[in-house]
């Protein structure tokens, strides 16, 4: 038997994807997943945009360049300028989900003991990326507002820690709480890395899901009101949350050294994504499908969330503490103190037996866990299952409390 | 500007890759490239296994599991056993091509210093991938019958390097020497594997493309006649080569818990592989298509390497040595003793002159490079070209050879 070693040492696996087992369970409401409505998928748009997709069946079937099909990133350019962020083609590199350009990203810029600071409650996936990488994870906390920008410069003014390589955040909409990073901390937190001279890694897969409130800019696109922070900042995008996840079409933008970097490290991995679901997605940007079907879902998704927190506030209001997000598909829940010290964890087990399902916050902290926290998506289950599923919610609460009186 | 340290130093792309910026001069006949020939796509097969693949659209565009759609899993486990491998869906991991197979593996097996023992020539990316997990490479000769086992033997009993993690080899009609190991040779491997306790990682894209001589097993299916064997062997295949490279869809087979390992680090990678793209797949394979249009791929790859190897026969057989494979993608040769010294590289820039591509060896060679070496491909050019190549090749040597005297 293979004898494992150092770097991957006890692996587990994602804590989000080991409660994937109770899905198939009959009638189970799940609000736990990360996956996008299916019932929104543009399924006729995209079937179209197939069909014209091969219509070059070479484009679709042979090998493509390592840094994107030129097409997609030709389409991609115009969606970053209609973002109000202009770029070059030598500093977009189309990876397999942003997922893979987070990847990527570590691995040409990240040494074993590298400090990393990450907002936290952050994505777990990027929590594993850098353990894979052997980062030394520093953690900033999240409030409404989003990363405590001030906190980060006392830390960073501390010389506790080694000066950052990179500090990684979801500044809209953000996994798992929701929130979103006003205007004047992004500004602060350019100036910051200007100063300090650190990357700060935008992941935005869920920017443009806004149902309600006023539009902040990216990081990236603000990067042009602080001198010198555009060779600061690399910016996480995706087809995944506003598309389709299934075409793992992501992309980067980056400094042109890092990009170049990142495009050798590719041609390593995989030597190029699926570029018959790239020429597939960038047929279907070309015509215009994305600004003509992202009503729908954000409005759905407005809903869905307006329903959750409604329904939160009426029936477990008295147990439960949240924020109403503006965007993206995440509530953030605490347990209140009145609860007795509950835990997230415990509350899942009983809403399990409940067919109800939710993610307990402790997989999203690096350290410091906060046991009460627990993240509620209302993205994928339709209104009368949410309204249910918080009925139940409320059910397993009155069993954990009665359990533990 | 951001300050670049470990673990990516002054990295450089692919050499083969560099090569691609000629590609476009009109008139270039490329014996360089690794793709297939985009003129033997099934086409209008792959359509219809598009079509039925969106029978089932929220398979296609939803986030499928990190380990492959079970639909595709089971046809490719209906493959392998086609192929006298019999696996199970826990030993079996969908990569995106088959070099992410590699890239996984040697993550959460390699670490920094690690031992690895490459065939040398080898492939290029797999030496880049071996660089970018630092492990430390010990190279064993290719002959005209696969790496030299006894050679390999000598060294692992010699004690001059610690024992290596693994062993990495192209066994079927490798990239690039188009060599085929021997069955005795692939036995005594395993045996070795087995004794010193390292995994061979089978990594076979071409095994199918056999257009001539008798089928040699894969080591995989060999493993069971070597007591202990199977637990020290990987496996890595590609729809790439007999399908389309442009699905992206590539399989690991390997003990379950390295498996295990693999799609845990997967998940932090990617999450998943194109679904869309796997399901494609699964439908072309559940209706017997691969078996039906393969033969014409090794048909006219067999009748391309017969017209390059007859015209270098013919044309250059004095100044080229080389062995005609028995499938694949490609032929090996050596400038000859009598050519004066003259290096590839050399004739490489004449080549271009004279609108022609090949790759010169030295790409593939990890220490004691081999200048007089290169490698052409038979698959993309169609016979004419491949005739009139070999003429512009003869006319390059002619210049090189007056130029050196």
């Amino acid at each position: 038997m293979y004898e494992f070693t150092a770097p991957f040492q006890n692996p587990s696996g994602s804590p989000i994807r080991e409660l994937f087992k109770y899905l198939g369970e009959p009638g189970m409401i799940s609000f736990a997943g990360g996956y996008p409505a299916s019932d929104l998928f543009d399924v006729d748009g995209l079937k179209q945009a197939a069909a014209r997709a091969y219509h070059d069946p070479n484009l679709c079937l042979q090998y493509g360049p390592t840094d994107g099909l030129p097409l997609l990133k030709h389409q991609l350019i115009q969606l970053m300028a209609r973002r109000n962020v202009s770029c070059e083609p030598n500093e977009m590199l189309v990876t397999t989900g942003s997922q893979q350009g987070l990847d990527l990203l570590l691995r040409v810029l990240v040494s074993p003991g590298d400090v990393v600071v990450t907002e936290q409650p952050a994505y777990p996936a990027t929590l594993q990326a850098l353990r894979l990488q052997q980062a030394k994870i520093v953690t900033v906390p999240v409030d409404a507002h989003g990363i405590d920008v001030a906190r980060l410069a006392t830390l960073l003014a501390s010389g506790t820690f080694a000066r950052p390589k990179l500090l990684y955040t979801v500044p809209t909409f953000a996994n798992p709480t929701g929130a979103t990073i006003t205007r004047e901390r992004r500004i602060a937190l350019l100036k910051l890395a200007v100063q300090y001279q650190f990357l700060i890694v935008e992941d935005d897969p869920y920017g443009d899901l806004r149902f309600s409130g006023d539009a902040v800019p990216s990081i990236l696109s603000l990067a042009s009101e602080v001198d010198g922070a555009r060779d600061w900042v690399v910016h996480f995008a995706s087809l995944s949350k506003i598309v389709a996840p299934g075409l793992r079409v992501g992309w980067t933008i980056a400094p042109t050294e890092i990009t170049r970097r990142c495009v050798i490290a590719k041609q390593t991995v995989d030597l190029c994504s699926a570029p018959w679901t790239q020429a597939i997605a960038a047929e279907y940007l070309a015509d215009g499908a994305l600004e003509r079907h992202l009503p729908r879902i954000t409005a759905m998704y407005g809903r869905k969330c307006e329903a959750l927190c409604n329904a939160l506030h009426a029936q477990v209001g008295d147990a439960l503490e949240f924020h109403r997000p503006e965007g993206g598909m995440f509530v953030w829940a605490r347990l209140s103190e009145s609860g007795n010290g509950i835990d997230a964890s415990a509350l899942l087990q009983r809403a399990i037996g409940n067919k109800v399902m939710f993610v307990p916050g402790k997989a999203f902290f690096a350290d410091n866990v906060d046991a009460a926290s627990l993240r509620l998506s209302f993205a994928a289950p339709g209104i009368a299952d949410i309204e249910e599923g918080v009925t139940r919610l409320k059910r397993a609460y009155g069993e954990v409390t009665a359990g533990g009186a």
